[in-house]
């Protein structure tokens, strides 16, 4: 690193504004945690909170919790919290089931409300499990239904008037390839279709404006950049305009118009609620819920600008450096979410030797290292220090066992 | 309480061989718990082990917690430790989702092995979540499926030879009413449809028998007699015999052949793992984990034969103070599962008045007060001091605000 590098990261850190928020989080020792898109990191304060949950609320109160600690309502009231950082209407968004669910319960009532149509159009850089589920829905329904799966950039081009839903996820989890999602939108719907939007790498990470955008339907992750914890509940969004429209395929108790009244019949609850199944998971919930904390004082137009900010950096430095990787993600920072993916045909081995000397990114098959660039908890002196460790097992071919070997025996 | 029937109660708590198994929960003080039925005790245990997932776990290993602590193996390893408690084969139960979700995944894959066949019988003693998703599905299919919803009595009759799928909850959740497994299962199978068991109330509760009876599917719940907590994740079973011929209609990404090779199109697992859907819930399925420990070493039927005795004794005092409670439940033990409900008028009242001295049953409308038996943290004591309080509160008109100010001036 060049003393130049070195000072002006020092300036960037010095004035971040999001600085102090790193102590809000549980980082462990001696790791450079470039991960947080794909599990985010523990919260400093949620110990201690599901402590609470589970030894007083669940322990202590036991049945009386529903109502005593309102658990019941707890789906609606994270849901409305996760709904601050997407641009969400109040009372349009509901933490519940995992993402894939929430994908089939969005897709199906799409579908339900364009009848006359038969094309789902997506494309190859969705995360694969939306298409699984796009897959087995048409299946189920057995009505001619058909994915019209297209790379990314030729989305808009897809977009024809045989379109039913245009199902995205606005990042991909690979490149980080970010999509427009107000032209997409705009673009659907002039088409007369209906626009779904993944938001697993968005929501979080950077502001996403949902209502501005005039999203019909989204879903998301509760475990990336939102802190949530391994397999945290999931999230859904509804437009008001459609909430008492949808006739859910997914139909439990806990959507309906009166659970406890135990009817035999069913009754759509009014609303988002409809769009919730089986009984909440307390515990998982609650820990989401604490996690969510760490964002009641943060701009997102503030965090937006760090994670360029972070993410520039990484890329400036990668690049100047010389070290035989390949950038895989939009130059443009406008078109990248808040990930930096490079290609290196050892990608596998590359990344187990960057794990091992505690720089934590992961890796997509068949040649993608990533990098995700979370501003709550990473500096840009972390970045140059992952740079610095890349750079050293790049020189050193520690990836390669046989050639770092060798080369062990010669020093 | 007359002193015959304490030194009886003393005898049989004393030669209780399940009585050591009560310092395994964390009860709260001052209560008898009478609602294990709707959500398990804490096992005492349970907090430090969540204290260790979460700041350890999560906390510490991240990502790499995926590999390092097994979390990916998770459904499988607790859907086996379930399957003992059920008789079911091992490989065939995994835990995931809620029972509602669960309930969608059986049905929609019976109905698919059963094309031409469009019936599908129920009873109205089922738990309405399992009711709305039948109606959702049907309607969602729209290939003219019918609900045929009999009285509990008339299952047998109900099942004729245009059934595709008979899908019943074992024991009532109103009135402890236990459908004989075995039997109705040959019937189902005799006319040709398939047999879903719903084991809210029974897994954890007694022995259950899925592979003696023949059952093509199960689900149940985790936070009842598990007690894996508030909306734990539940549990699905498939027969060996069907989990390869059977094509799920919820496809996600870990129910993949190969979850992270990322292909775009979908191929079921094999085995009982194509039934998995979105990505485990690792905080709430690691408290249900070490729930399981409290029955490692517990022998069903010494369980079942506890959960008798514990009923028994309760009927027989309600009934000999004659304060005017009448039994909902069979009277025969061996036709109910671990509750007894007594219907009252005034039933709400009298359980809020119970709730407040301390014994915490719950009401389902019109008129039922429910009572769970827990044998590994419910004494035969604890059932006489229950019924106690219930004699004192019916005999002072507790339950009636009015009528209990008066008396109070009286005194």
């Amino acid at each position: 690193m060049s003393q130049k590098n070195e000072a002006l990261q020092l300036e960037q850190d010095r004035d971040d504004p999001l600085a102090h928020k790193r102590e809000c989080f549980a980082l462990p020792r001696d790791v450079i945690y470039l991960d947080g898109n794909s599990l985010g990191v523990l919260p400093a304060h949620v110990p201690a909170r599901m402590q609470q949950v589970v030894a007083e609320e669940w322990g202590q109160s036991l049945i009386r919790g529903w109502n005593d600690h309102a658990w019941i309502d707890l789906p609606e009231k994270v849901g409305n919290r996760i709904g601050r950082l997407i641009g969400a209407e109040p009372g349009s968004v509901v933490a519940c089931d995992s993402t894939t669910i929430n994908v089939f319960k969005v897709l199906s009532a799409a579908l339900a409300l364009r009848p006359d149509r038969s094309v789902i159009v997506s494309d190859k850089g969705n995360f694969p499990t939306d298409l699984y589920v796009a897959d087995g829905l048409t299946k189920l329904l057995d009505k001619g239904h058909i994915l019209r799966l297209v790379e990314p950039e030729n989305v808009t081009q897809a977009i024809s008037e045989d379109v039913a839903v245009v199902m995205l996820t606005e990042v991909d989890y690979k490149t980080g390839r970010r999509h427009d999602m107000k032209a997409i939108t705009e673009m659907a719907h002039a088409a007369g279709a209906l626009m779904i939007w993944d938001l697993a790498h968005s929501a979080g990470a950077f502001p996403v404006d949902l209502a501005g955008a005039g999203a019909d339907f989204a879903v998301g992750c509760g475990y990336k950049y939102l802190n949530g914890g391994p397999g945290a509940p999931a999230f859904l969004y509804v437009a008001p305009r459609h909430q008492d429209n949808v006739r859910p395929a997914l139909t439990g108790w806990m959507g309906h118009q009166a659970p406890f009244a135990f009817d035999l019949d069913y009754r759509p609850a009014t609303g988002i609620d409809r769009m919730r199944v089986g009984t909440p998971p307390v515990l998982s919930l609650s820990a989401l819920d604490a996690a969510l904390d760490v964002f009641d004082d943060v701009d997102m137009e503030e965090l937006r600008r760090k994670s360029i900010s972070l993410s520039e950096l990484f890329i400036r430095e990668v690049e100047s450096r010389k070290i035989g990787l390949e950038l895989a993600s939009p130059r443009d920072p406008n078109e990248r979410g808040s990930q930096v993916s490079f290609r290196f045909k050892e990608g596998y081995a590359l990344m187990q030797a960057l794990i091992s000397c505690g720089v934590i990114g992961d890796f997509r098959a068949p040649d993608i290292v990533r990098f995700g660039f979370t501003p709550l908890y990473i500096s840009h002196a972390d970045v140059l220090r992952a740079v610095d460790t890349l750079e050293k097992i790049l020189i050193t071919r520690m990836w390669d066992r046989e050639e770092f070997k060798k080369r062990q025996k010669v020093t």
